[in-house]
């Protein structure tokens, strides 16, 4: 199983691609970070983010799209832009047929470190075990990323297949009715 | 000048093409509302928001998009999908370097009524009287949308014509690094 995970903002939007099934070791095979300018107009800075993720679903033809969900408890400003940037993988996703799915940042925290409340640091080592990499991915967006894919590798394979075949017809069904 | 008016949500996104000039009689090109369903996977809605916006540019043509700013201080649930589907136009716009101008409730408001804290009655009204309609847009989205346009269509010409140079420019100069 092939998963992108993707940590969404506008100014770094973390991307990592991981392969491997639940209970054999994993195998990181991209990460990386899309960035956009903070002073470009918004649907610019849109337009970049989608450019970016079509560029990693081209290179790494994911199965799946694993999408941090996006809370506004959080700063205002900012999490309007995050749930923009989420919008644009989710869509970049669905366009193709790849199921998405979204996890909270605690799922995502205990699935890789046990504790629903790890800080940044203790999931940027435990995604560097897991994937037996020499250093912790960096910046923390791109260690957040590849941390969502093994969440989501981490997830039923049954429930993971039946969504898989859900988002493929609907996105046939939706290309029959713009065509 | 045709505008295209959105007035973004998952549930019913209101869209209104207007044609016009600044201190001329306004023309009502389109009205309508792209809506999704409820129970539909959130990447499902994105896509099925971004195939209804498509076949509006393809229809329509405009020169600018208009969209209605979100602010997170409302309802926090709502807001979330509203800032997602609005960045499905922003998106969609931007990639056809159709310039994306954005405006909050009280300016559009401010624009058609007077008031910037007038009622959706109202705004329905204004919008009907100026585009000579027979009856007020239903649901008070699809008004919303139109109203969008008529405010856009009344800012600063000069203005806007610098914006729709700018988009242009940078739609192909991503296209360029896409390819």
């Amino acid at each position: 199983m092939r998963v992108l995970g993707v940590d969404p903002g506008l100014t770094r939007c973390g991307v990592g691609v991981v392969e491997g099934v639940a209970g054999r070791p994993l195998t990181m095979i991209g990460v990386g970070v899309v960035r956009t300018p903070a002073d470009a107009e918004l649907a610019q800075r849109l337009l970049a983010v989608e450019t970016g993720i079509e560029r990693w679903l081209d290179e790494h033809r994911p199965e799946f799209v694993a999408v941090e969900r996006v809370f506004s408890q959080h700063n205002v400003r900012t999490v309007m832009g995050t749930a923009q940037a989420s919008a644009v993988a989710m869509l970049c996703a669905a366009r193709r047929g790849i199921p998405v799915a979204l996890h909270t940042p605690s799922e995502v925290k205990a699935a890789v470190t046990g504790s629903g409340r790890a800080d940044k640091a203790q999931v940027g080592a435990m995604v560097t075990r897991l994937l037996r990499l020499s250093a912790p991915p960096k910046p923390a967006d791109a260690a957040d990323a590849l941390a969502l894919a093994i969440c989501h590798i981490w997830r039923a394979p049954a429930q993971n297949r039946l969504q898989q075949a859900v988002a493929l017809h609907t996105a046939h069904a939706t290309k029959g009715r713009t065509a």
